[in-house]
């Protein structure tokens, strides 16, 4: 009896890829070669080299999924429509801020958000990985289990094996509650407001914004909000901005 | 709570990755990397492009398996110490002559045999993949569920996901029965014996020799021959040889 093939899902296109600053074509072509093989079709790149990019559009069999790739100047847009951002990471004595799910139960968590809404995947580049910043956009973070003495995977690689445990599992994806989680724009929309918020009531010093602007960034994550929440959300810290700009003003 | 982390268990010591007339160094080296990553040592060659296996000794991380690889000059010397042989395939409708397992059920039984003894598993050029003659020396094949529209995966990706499925099964490595299996050098000893003898008794024409030999050995590589009854069968068909070519002589 042949074993059974691949069967793409309907949630397969709710995932969205997003390679971070990578510098190789190869790898960019690797990657987008394995989302063909998979089934996945949304490649992001957020700054690519470009000519490296360029380059890429040679790969196998990659060409439908490198020639709708899109190219974003940051994270924040390249997630911006997704309610669940995931970050890959190597790191491993080095001290996480986030949660850390080894890929077997990473993938399972992902195909529940997959079943709601747009997932994003993301892989730092080559060299260095994510960096703090791009990781204060993810909820949470997921690790290949590798050997302690080598941890750092190829990125095509780590991307095909990835893949392969996200399909491999997805008999069917439902969502773990029955909420709209918000997306990643108004929860960054959030994310503005109330640090615009916290530099001018004086609770973020001017030298260590970009600490702290992370540090906001990843508090809000940690709420997973749904989408009303968020919104009654914004209002508020909108209001509290205003009065923060117009301290003399007593409405609005 | 952090993931488990990979924990290399004695029996990763006996897979064989057998890349059979690999051309691009970098797939060799990616190969190489992810055995690295994995936790896995012997990596063979079989007639790799000489320029292009040197090239790859560059990949990174993968220098000690690169520097411990072994180059053979055939398939039969790479899997001699070998009980079982896995093929992997990317082949869609073609017609089979070996059993298919899906990755997941092929990992599971790849563990049951390294509990035992050493396994091969083997890939093909990039190009072509492994050949009839290739194939016949496998004991069944296996396969990473992909898309029907883009099966070929890229080799260095193939291998790194064969690997994480073998590494992550693995809890415990137990074999299937008691039993020692027979290792590959035997029953090809077997298959030389049993095609000469066959050969000279005029079973196989010289015009169809090679397809011949191949039917041979996938059939007894199907016995799933134990190490004593291995002995005993090859000394019976050598008899049985030896009778061929002395038809004349009563006695040995």
């Amino acid at each position: 009896m042949p074993p059974a093939p691949l069967v793409v899902k309907p949630w397969f296109d709710r995932l969205r890829i997003v390679l971070v600053r990578s510098r190789n074509p190869l790898n960019i072509g690797a990657a987008a070669r394995a989302m063909s093989n998979f089934g996945f079709q949304h490649l992001r790149l957020v700054t690519p080299w470009e000519p490296s990019y360029l380059g890429a559009r040679s790969a196998v069999g990659a060409s439908q999924v490198l020639l709708n790739a899109q190219v974003f100047g940051s994270v924040a847009e390249a997630v911006a429509d997704c309610s669940l951002v995931v970050g890959t990471s190597a790191v491993g004595e080095r001290e996480l801020q986030h949660p850390l799910h080894g890929l077997e139960q990473g993938a399972e968590l992902m195909r529940q958000g997959l079943a709601a809404a747009p997932v994003a995947l993301l892989f730092g580049s080559e060299k260095f990985g994510l960096s703090n910043e791009d990781l204060s956009h993810c909820h949470w973070l997921t690790r290949i289990p590798t050997r302690d003495q080598h941890i750092s995977m190829n990125l095509g690689q780590a991307v095909a094996v990835c893949l392969y445990e996200l399909a491999r599992g997805g008999l069917n994806a439902l969502p773990a509650s029955g909420q709209t989680p918000a997306d990643a724009a108004e929860i960054e929309r959030i994310t503005q407001v109330l640090f615009e918020a916290l530099c001018i009531s004086g609770y973020v010093q001017s030298a260590g914004e970009a600490a702290a602007q992370e540090k906001v960034r990843r508090l809000l994550r940690r709420l997973n909000l749904e989408k009303g929440d968020a919104e009654l959300w914004l209002g508020m810290i909108r209001q509290i901005l205003w009065k923060t700009k117009h301290p003399d003003n007593d409405e609005k």
